[in-house]
This record gives C-alpha cells, structure tokens and sequence, in this order.
C-alpha cells in the first residue's frame, strides 16, 4: 500500500508523468486512488478497469523501459473541493525518434482521498489538433501560457 | 439559460444520450454545465472547450438530423458527494447502416451544481475492444453485468 500523500491534484499530476517518463510502476500507482472504481484508457483503445488491470497495462507498457518525454499544453482545468477535472494535449518525444509523435488528447480526474490526491480516471486518445482559431491567439490564452 | 434541473448524474446521462440521438441542440446544451470551464472530444480527436465551441460542435454534428441509435454498456461508475464520473462503452448504430460501428470508450463527467447534475466533460474516443480475459467471466462482472 502506498504511503505518498499529494497535497493537490497538480502534485499528483506532476507524480504521474514523471513516473511515466521514468516507466517507474510503482511510483505510477502510488499516483492512483486504491479504490476498485479506476479506469484507464491507454491511447491504443484499451481500457483498464480495476486495479490489477490498471496496473497490469502500466507495466506491460514499462516494460521496456524510460522511453519517452510528455510535454503539456493546453490545459483546461475544473477544480472543486473533492475533486479536480484536468484536460490536456500530451507531446510525446520517444527516444531514437526524430519527430515528436502527433498530440494526444487526454483526461485526468482527480480525487481529494483520505490519502490526499489521487488519480481516477486517465484518458488518452490521439488529438485531432486544434482548428485554426483554437491553436494560439487571444480566444485561447491556455495553448502557450501553460506551456513547459 | 437552461432551466433543466437533473436531480441525478444518471438522469443527466439519460438526457445528453436522448439529446444525441435526437440531434437535439437545446436539449444536449441543457445537460451541460454553464461554466466555461467544460470539454468535449468528440471521436475524430477534435478537443472543444467552452461554451461556444463545445455548442457549435455539436451544432455541427446534429446539422443532418437525427441519425444515430446509441447503446451503453460496461459501465464503470465512481460517485461522490459532488461528482461522477462515468466510463462507458458506446455501441452506435447509424441509420441506413448495415452493421454497428466500432464501439466507442467514452468518459462522462458530472458535477452537482446550483443547477442540478451537469455535465462538465464528455471524451469519446475509439475502443480497441476489451482482451480476452476482459470480455466477459469472473474477472470483469461489469462487462456483462450491466450490459442493457
């Protein structure tokens, strides 16, 4: 059982992609709620449901080890008292390869624990791209402020 | 301004897929939460963020009328005090097609508002169909459990 306590949902947003650039599995789960009710939806169309599927996906996904570097953009954030709703294009560079990868599209739920936060729901799916009007300009302060 | 009041998350769920199949505007609109912090992606990849964009997206997908029957099965489903969220299978059928269409995995979030239950994210993305060991047994109740 895990003992890492996350203090806000951007602390256990921050955990997960550095455990995923690390492909470190159980600093990635120590990220997840140890409830029974988790879902997550690799980018291929899987879903996970459970802990032991969830877990199971990640580690065949770490399997080969650190890979890859994620950069977020474009974040769209809900916040509550007991819950936060993080949307956000991923730009993944994978080791060896020249080009970055085409951006995912991917929801983060997060949930105030006992156990402070933690992650519910992880959502990927291979993003469209914005249309024009949504790529940079003031109707979309959010593509590069958020930017690191 | 909607007036619609959901006293459940499901009862927000029955709407937005009665609004769907209806092609209904007003309707789909009125289950959603009227902040401005809300997402939809619909199953091209196409991110819409905001009262606007997520309406002329779907104002451009009801553009034909209605078209589509859709069917929910394996559903996860985490409740809190505030929030919901729902991961559901999608199984569309579009008129004048012979045989379904891929199914779709598909995360539904709710929140408790002033309003009533809203919806605050809908991410639609292709399924790659759930493995073997998923698709049905002791392993996975959910999958054939709350099929309908």
């Amino acid at each position: 059982m895990s003992t890492k306590i996350f203090p806000t949902a951007q602390d256990a947003e921050t955990a997960f992609y550095e455990a995923l650039e690390r492909a470190d599995l159980e600093a990635m789960m120590a990220v997840w709620s140890e409830d029974e009710e988790i879902v997550c939806v690799h980018p291929g169309g899987q879903r996970h449901a459970g802990q032991a599927q969830v877990r199971e996906g990640w580690r065949q996904m770490f399997a080969g080890g650190p890979s890859m570097r994620v950069q977020i953009g474009q974040q769209v954030v809900m916040t509550g008292m007991m819950v936060e709703v993080r949307n956000v294009h991923e730009h993944i560079t994978v080791a060896g390869e020249q080009q970055p990868r085409p951006p995912m599209v991917t929801t983060n739920v997060y949930l105030r624990t006992p156990s402070g936060w933690r992650m519910v729901v992880h959502h990927a799916s291979p993003a469209l791209g914005a249309p024009a009007a949504q790529q940079a300009g003031p109707a979309d302060p959010s593509a590069s402020k958020y930017l690191h």
